[in-house]
């Protein structure tokens, strides 16, 4: 099954990402607004239990994050992603890197580029236009995110969360 | 902030369900496939932890369910809902009733029938159609749920997890 782990923002700036991605992201429908910590890997029933086991510790020694959003950016011209531009803090890298150890041991795909995709999939042309559009937003937003998910991928493509990891505290 | 709490079954049954919602339902693209436990309910970001530590302890309370689908049923005609009918298990209806005490009280909106939704706001004459031949389909399927999950809605009526709470285990 394939696997994937994401902070889910607050409401507030899902609902601000949806009014984008209603438009420019054909995976709209599929998970809402996250950003992503690791990248889809696959795994099997019992060792999904390990790595299970692994994020609740690796969660309950993370302190909650703090997140701040100032400008939208784009991954072109490696590919037209457009996203919300996350500040790249020691603590997001920490836990970024935790990931990516253990049973969850494996190189990133890519350099760790903390977003929230807000397009994706668009031609050259229309990515250009609402990538000028889009810097043109004033966005400040700051905002404190204390859990991370383990989400599981269906065969439409949707995603289904697995497991929620409250960061920092014992689960009571 | 509207709230509700749903118990997601196995990748296996999701996918069979999205096999019917793709073309049946209305709600496809808003939520995985879910057996609801609670009706939407409004609570405030201070109420939501009180609500979510309760949530905790009767999860801690609760033995993994086993739930036993055999047939393809329909709300009609209260309304033209068409769904996977769950056996109403004793396990399932306590944690349901509990699920409605202390902090969450109130009355539910309608008797508790355990379902897993695969076609709604049809008309009458298609809802008669699909109905006819998916009540013909052999279904035999059971499985074990170890996890509920508390979700909010989106301003795009799509549901996004809060948090998982795990059945019958401490968490480590």
């Amino acid at each position: 099954m394939k696997y994937g782990i994401a902070l889910f923002p607050s409401k507030k700036l899902q609902d601000l990402a949806n009014s984008y991605r209603k438009r420019y992201d054909t995976h709209y429908a599929l998970v809402p607004p996250h950003l992503t910590l690791k990248t889809p890997f696959e795994a099997e029933d019992n060792e999904i239990e390990v790595v299970a086991k692994e994020l609740r510790e690796i969660a309950e020694a993370t302190k909650p994050l703090h997140i701040s959003i100032k400008k939208v950016s784009s991954f072109s011209p490696v590919n037209n992603v457009i996203y919300f531009k996350v500040e790249p803090t020691d603590e997001l890298k920490s836990l970024h890197e935790k990931l990516h150890t253990g049973s969850l041991a494996g190189q990133p795909e890519y350099a760790f580029v903390p977003h929230i995709t807000i397009g994706q999939n668009l031609s050259d042309d229309e990515h250009s236009d609402v990538l000028g559009s889009l810097k043109m937003l004033d966005i400040h937003h700051e905002e404190v995110i204390d859990r991370f998910h383990l989400l599981y991928q269906l065969e439409n493509g949707s995603w289904t969360v697995h497991e929620t990891f409250l960061l920092g505290k014992e689960n009571e």
